[in-house]
């Protein structure tokens, strides 16, 4: 049985792209695990009839759940609970126990942070925050904002609407909350669960991949397969109901013969690997970065308990600070010039020591727009990994902006790093 | 004269959070600059029934213009330009002329990469490709995919549907010939200009800025405010058409008067005002950073030109790190801790030795989940800023997720470097 919801992403900051939209792929990542499905994300501004005919649309898909996030803040233009509450057939009532211990979250919050606060003036916010539809389930707040789940009016039909807040971490830390309020269990009674497998390819062409697809199509009944490239990497990613099994491994198998050349993982991101491969072998690993300023670091570090394996690194824009800080001879510099391959060595060679790592990452290239020459033009990328089991080195020339090639790079070295460690399909 | 547009990004991808859409937020601001306003983004998988739905909700909604973006690619679950010209009542025939254009680009492509070429197995991806709906206005492939303009079959009603790819830099690359193409024009006409300010404060809370905005609210006729909280910063975006340009002026000036502790910018980014401060006065800066891990420096030089301005940084995770390539006192360490004001200060003028720079930022703390303690839990974050001008010390205790405590605490280095540079109001 197949049960489906549908989301709404709220907020004109959403939908001009001043904010990423963190939560609809959130939620949609937490719904298919208890097998829903979701068809549509509809980003709205703060108009509440934009809102309105987003409820309409996905009620009219056949949603059986829908979910709104956002609008519940205490300004004008956060009207979602409102818009809903109409929606439902439910007229909004104020809960008088809700406005006070709202009142106190808000008091408590200013008093943290030492702002000035004028209990009056907000007193007004609060007060619309505090206002329940009739009949609907009120979610504790987590941050200031409660969230709700509004059943249809008595007599009325259509799914119920899970009303959550836009700040992620308030959004997640409701939703055991909306997911156990009687109408959502309702709403979501009969879920049978879906399975989701990826594999990952590293050098690739889509089409390839495509043929590949078309060949085996006979043989992928039950399997909802999607492919994406991504900064280079050839993403497959594979949805199936539980009696697909089978089917799935004998494509995996299929596809790891294939391209037993490009495949990389049958599950763990790039970084994963990295990270794992690292903590498995108790190596240690040090960042010397020219053109990415820091993002390889930052990429390394951005997984928890990191500090264990990366010592850190050097950001070295500056050719005084090659030499200085990571040993680059002058020579190699003036010879070479800053974007070469003997500096990108240097530039590990320069890490691992300063850091007494086991492994150094250098990286030295232009990123542009400025700053290119005939002879090396934008995109001229040069890496080196140094490591106990080896080295690994290349030289790109990356087409793209400024950003996408500080990323590409950065996703180079990680491969790079991944090799060294585990062997498997060249970066 | 209000002319309005839905967009459709498509792609399983995309809804599972697996790839952060950018095209979305790029379509409404482009379409912003010339008037014309974007009332929902719907994001839809790749099932050709839920695209179909959404081009169905926005025709609905009354759009003057629908754009699609992705699935152009040769796989098979890459069916939009399909599902348009179904959808528009114009079946599809195989564009010899095409289908030889992006045959050569294909070739090119793998040659240059050194990929293994199969010309017969790509033919039917490249075949797919280039099908054209019968009387659609062929946009040039700027990677692989054409796009496609595509209006409402003779005797049928509904806006043209303008269908592009997925990759960013290609549907970038591909929009003025979207614009200059018949129907665009046609559905485009007689939108005029709406413009688009911000204000940004630093300090206070939404629920105060709400009390303001309902006082001044008879005075704000033809102002369309919206207001977005996103780490400590709150945004105060504005859209007007042009005559409405003096009610907007009234409403800056009373806000400078009221959050004259508060309002840092009227307009450039934080980013953009550090950036700016730094080229103008000819100034450099260095970082020493442990818990942010590299990413300050790399947000420092995420502009085009940082060089000018950013000798580098250095990522100490590691005491040892801290010491000898920053000169971080052992005693202080000893005495004080990693995690302790001295320290943030022994790194920030580390850096400013170490790379001869005028300004020096040192960043130290617990990002977690692991790593605290009870006098330091996750959280305490100690940042020092050393200039020319004087300095600038804070000390944080940030709630949330690793990510979140990074990505203040380098916002709050970003602001402590605005303060020490521009003055306004405190970091």
């Amino acid at each position: 049985m197949v049960i489906r919801a549908g989301i709404v992403v709220t907020g004109t900051e959403v939908l001009t792209g001043r904010v990423a939209d963190r939560n609809g792929p959130w939620l949609a990542e937490q719904l298919r695990r208890i097998g829903v499905d979701v068809g549509h994300v509809v980003v709205v501004g703060d108009r509440p009839e934009d809102l309105e005919a987003a409820l309409s649309f996905l009620t009219g898909t056949g949603a059986d759940l829908v979910i709104t996030t956002g609008g519940l803040g205490p300004t004008a233009d956060d009207l979602t609970a409102q818009v809903v509450g109409g929606f439902q057939g439910r007229p909004a009532a104020l809960d008088r126990g809700l406005e006070q211990r709202i009142g106190q979250i808000v008091e408590r919050l200013m008093a943290r942070r030492g702002w000035r606060s004028d209990p009056e003036s907000t007193a007004a916010g609060i007060a619309k925050q505090a206002m329940v539809p009739d009949g609907a389930t009120v979610l504790e707040p987590v941050g200031t904002a409660p969230g709700l789940v509004v059943p249809p009016a008595a007599g009325r039909t259509g799914p119920p609407v899970v009303v959550l807040p836009g700040p992620p971490g308030e959004l997640r830390g409701m939703w055991a909350a909306a997911l156990a309020a009687e109408p959502t269990r309702a709403a979501l009674s009969g879920a049978t669960e879906l399975r989701q497998e990826t594999l990952r390819l590293w050098g690739t062409l889509e089409a390839q991949l495509a043929a590949t697809l078309r060949d085996l199509e006979p043989e992928l009944a039950g399997l909802e397969i999607t492919t994406c490239l991504r900064e280079g990497e050839l993403e497959i990613v594979t949805r199936f109901p539980a009696p697909a099994q089978a089917a799935y491994d004998r494509f995996a198998a299929v596809l790891g013969e294939r391209y037993a050349g490009t495949l990389f993982s049958t599950g763990p991101t790039l970084d994963e690997l990295v990270t794992g491969a690292l903590t498995d072998r108790g190596l240690t690993v040090a960042t010397a970065e020219s053109c990415t300023g820091g993002l390889l670091a930052a990429r390394l570090t951005e997984r928890p308990g990191a500090s264990a394996a990366v010592l850190g690194g050097v950001v070295a824009y500056a050719d005084g600070a090659k030499e200085q800080l990571l040993g680059v001879p002058a020579a190699a510099l003036a010879e070479h010039g800053a974007v070469s391959p003997p500096v990108a060595r240097a530039l590990a060679a320069g890490a691992r020591t300063r850091f007494g790592a086991d492994i150094g990452v250098g990286i030295t290239g232009v990123a542009g727009p400025g700053g290119g020459t005939a002879a090396k033009p934008v995109g001229t990328v040069h890496l080196c990994v140094l490591g106990p089991d080896g080295e690994r080195t290349r030289s790109l020339a990356l087409p793209g902006s400024r950003s996408a090639i500080r990323d590409r790079s950065v996703t180079m070295a990680m491969h790079l790093v991944r090799e060294l460690l585990l062997g498997g399909p060249p970066a």
